[in-house]
């Protein structure tokens, strides 16, 4: 879970509204495997959990495997969490037409692969969970990757994908200590 | 929710343990849309939601489309609950293998598609909930169609997907009233 609120151990710098609303403005961000109790003070909360691939093939899997950084390093004192929703006709297509435009079209992994293992990645998902947002996506990068981050995020804007994002808000951290 | 004890639209006829533990046993099954309280005297109670689809494409939602039943049907008497759980094998599995699986090899949607619409079917989901079971999946049928459920079960527990089903519960019931 995320927890936004007057502590935890990154520092919020901007909270910006990409698409339809924003989130409250907050210092700080706590991250915590599970179900945390929200502690007092927080201003707000997002819960996700990781769960199985949805799209990736073996060998995308393997391509990615071979390069995926691991959250957590030393250097990698930047983060930002992105929250997503997908609009119902996205929701609606069948499993190969969602496919045919994440992957083929918009080359969604094929983009993520040019940026590891500079920028380390989470997918946390919480559609079925009754939360605001479908997916929550957290990243990790040394001061020094910031462009590509944001390179990265021009490219994966510009796709056909993301005709379907209804709702996307862009939150940069540092850490705290 | 799906809710066993004392009352309930539903009698329970039989709830027979397939693979590992059984449920407890009760007299009626309450089907209820959401997250319904727990009534007085439940013996267990199921959650799942409704999802998008996962694996089937828009051939095969075509074809699906045009021959599904819907629930509730009056002359649809006999019903069935059978909630899976699936191995961590399974999930570890990329998309192209679940699916090369499950449809290819399993003929799943094959086999579904030869008992529409004589079998209505709903899916839920609930891997995602901490719930002990992966799906939830609740048929109706007329109980002239008895012996095709029956058939169906067995062409479906044969597949090599079903190697996969770590734990397997089948409840049979009856419209109360």
């Amino acid at each position: 879970m995320f927890q936004a609120g007057p502590t935890g151990e990154w520092r919020i710098e901007t909270i910006t509204a990409v698409r339809g609303p924003s989130l409250p403005q907050a210092a700080m961000l706590t991250v915590a495997d599970g179900l945390l109790q929200l502690t007092n003070g927080a201003v707000w909360a997002l819960r996700g959990h990781t769960s199985n691939l949805r799209y990736t093939t073996r060998t995308e899997l393997t391509a990615l495997d071979q390069r995926q950084a691991s959250l957590g390093r030393d250097d990698a004192r930047c983060a930002a969490l992105i929250p997503i929703r997908k609009s119902a006709a996205w929701w609606e297509l069948a499993q190969d037409e969602r496919r045919a435009i994440m992957v083929e079209q918009s080359q969604h992994i094929a983009i993520g692969l040019d940026y590891i293992p500079a920028i380390a990645r989470r997918l946390f998902h919480c559609r079925d969970l009754g939360e605001p947002f479908d997916f929550l996506t957290w990243f990790e990068f040394a001061p020094e990757h910031t462009a590509q981050f944001d390179a990265l995020l021009v490219r994966l804007r510009e796709t056909r994908e993301w005709h379907y994002v209804e709702h996307e808000v862009e939150i940069r951290l540092t850490r705290a200590n």
